[in-house]
Parts: structure tokens; sequence; C-alpha cells
């Protein structure tokens, strides 16, 4: 992931430009970050979006749900795909209603969806599923049985197109609204890792993976 | 809000239909506790999706941005909107990677998309979203200047049908995979607001008001 993604009519950002970026870096580096991605299709010319976790491989996502659930259908059949990674990172507060704003990191993808099909194929993607949003935990599992595999509908989407688009800091005010006596500043907003919490099947002397010890406390 | 939206083709949930729920209370709770919503909408056939911040005012979600975004150009233009706000609360360590999930709140809304023009309703809309994201704000600020109105794009999206799902608790392991001496539970992911952050143009003894202070350490 390397190099900037063409700039076009889908994926220019017209808004706050200053903020656009177009390199593999950062689209890379924010879909990374992210565990949900908006994925978003036409079905009977009519918008539909549903949330999913994901799996990037280079310029390619992988998507996952039930073989049968409709959003796999619908990607399957319809083709097109726009994808959205956004993280929240706090509310920005101005001294005027119109200078608010937030602070995110977000990331949109265009591309082409197909349905992976052959058994290692799915296994392989799900496999980039799993270490992005559980890194380690698929080595601690018994593999996939094929009927497992079966159920599970698998889509790759290769990213024809992305842009990214990061808001951070302070308010950027009017030069009039500042005698104004009103606070100004940001609410920063954190989407984190809490404590492992067991169930009451793990067995006496189970101790969660290093791995998953790993993940406790950790901000997104 | 209450009583609930019909069932029908566009928004009954067909996997896992025991975690969902089409009352208005629902749908409404989780509408109030998320911050941005993932609108989805058909330009020139293909899917696009956008973070946005709402409101909500009843059956009607209100959305913003430049007037001349092209977000609020396609919603102006092209009606049809499907609109998802997702929260996500853990990630769920089952014995097996096939039962191993997510536990989240999600709601997915279908409506009718409208400009909002008139520069008084536009103002009440406005509210309705700074009051949503920024609860007490506004009071503290002065009147939006008509210019700043008027810069302002505002979309209604009157519900027409919706649909909640709600995934919570521990894994759910077929019994075969219990004996395995692997750890499983719940990681909760929590997002949450922290301390406020003053900007360097905060005037001696300007104190952030107390609604503002009232979000320190809330979470979502």
């Amino acid at each position: 992931m390397t190099g900037d993604f063409d700039v076009g009519k889908k994926n220019e950002v017209r808004q706050l430009r200053e903020k656009a970026a177009y390199d593999r870096e950062t689209v890379a580096r924010i879909l990374d970050a992210g565990l949900v991605a908006h994925v978003s299709v036409v079905q009977d010319g009519e918008p539909v979006v549903v949330p999913m976790l994901y799996g990037r491989d280079g310029d390619t996502l992988y998507l996952h749900g039930a073989r049968k659930a409709r959003i796999v259908r619908m990607l399957e059949g319809s083709g097109k795909a726009c994808i959205n990674v956004t993280l929240l990172d706090g509310l920005v507060f101005a001294r005027s209603a119109f200078a608010s704003s937030m602070n995110y990191r977000s990331v949109t993808v265009f591309g082409q969806a197909r349905l992976v099909d052959a058994l290692d194929d799915k296994e392989r993607a799900l496999h980039v599923i799993s270490e992005h949003a559980m890194p380690g935990r698929r080595a601690e599992l018994r593999p996939s049985h094929e009927n497992e595999l079966k159920m599970t509908g698998v889509i790759a989407v290769d990213i024809a197109s992305a842009s990214a688009k990061i808001s951070t800091g302070m308010p950027e005010d009017e030069e009039c609204d500042l005698d104004t006596p009103v606070w100004g500043g940001v609410l920063p907003l954190e989407l984190r890792f809490t404590a492992l919490q067991p169930d009451d099947l793990v067995g006496d002397g189970v101790e969660p993976s290093e791995a998953l010890k790993a993940m406790e406390g950790k901000k997104l």
C-alpha cells in the first residue's frame, strides 16, 4: 500500500479540502484502526447501508456474513459498493454554532464487490477479518468446520478509489466571535476496550492468551 | 414515538431475528445514544455513504452540511435515504471462530429526504441537531447569522420504516466446543467523552457551562 489513489469524480473531497488525503498509507491507517465498516449498496434502485466487520489485505477489503444474509446476496449481486469507516475523536466547541464541529478520522472506499467462493480462499479471507478484529485469536481456536465455511458468505471489495478525511485540533472561530465570554475548546471522545470479562464456562486455570490481554485498555 | 414500525421487505431483520426490535422506543433510544449516522443514497445508480451528525425529532431525522456539499445535493435530489447508527459495545470471544461475534446496538432507518429551505425551519432543525450532539450549548451562543443559515444545507428524513438490532451478553458456543481449554468471554468496548480541553483563546475566568461539564466522562 504505497502511492496515491487517483482523484476522480467519486472520491474527490469537495468540502474542507485541506482535511483530505488520498495516499494509501493514510487510508490504510484509518481502515486498520476502525472496527466496523458501513457498507452501502443499491438494491432495486434504492440505497441500503449495513454495518459490518471487515479486514484489509492490501487494496482489498474483506467482509463476511451469513451466506444467506441479504447484504451478502446484495453485494454478490450488485457489484458496486461504497464503504465508510469513521472514528469520532471529539466535539469541537466553537463560539458560534456555525464554526462548531467534530474531530474525526474517516475513510470512504469505492470498489467492486465479488463473492469469495472457494473454501481455501474463504478461509484466508476470514483469517484477515479475524486478525483485524481479534488479533492472534484464530491461532487459539480449532480450524473451521467445512459446514461453517459453507454457511459463511465472504465478499471481497477491490478498492478502486478512496479518500480519507481527518479533522483534528481546536475550534477555528471568526475573529468577531472571539470577544464573547464563551468557553471554547474540545471534548475528546475515546473508543476504548475495557477489561476482559470471562463467561461462566471458563475452566479452572484457563487464562486469556497474551494476545487477548494485550487488547485490554487499548484505544482505537 | 410509541408503537411499532410496520415490518416490510426493506426493514425486516432476517438474520438473528431474536435480536431485532421494531418498536419506536427502542429505535429512538439508540438513535438518541449515537452521535454519527451513516447516510446512504444512490447517485447515478451507484451507492454512496457519508457519515453525518444528526438529530431526531419524533419520526424525523435532521441532517446538515454545507449547502453546496455533495451529500446535501444528493439527498435533495435523490429522495430515498437509508441511514444506520451503530454503537459497538464489545467483542465476543467464543471457542470457535464461527461463534465469535460482537455486541452492539444498531438502528437502520429508511425514509424520504427533503430539503428544509425556510430559514426559520432551518434554524429549528439545526437546534435539534445541536441539542443532540452538544446539549445546552446553543443557548450560550449568539443567534446564527442569516448568511450562516443560507450557507448551511438542512435535510429532513421522515422515517418510513426502521429496525433495531441489539446484541448483548456472552458467547453462545456449541456444546462440542466447550471442552477445549480456550478462554471465552467478552471484551467490552466503550465510547466515552474524556475531559474538556480549552483552547488558547479562552478568556480569564471563562469557564465551561454546567451543560458542557456534565458531558465529561459520559459514556455513549
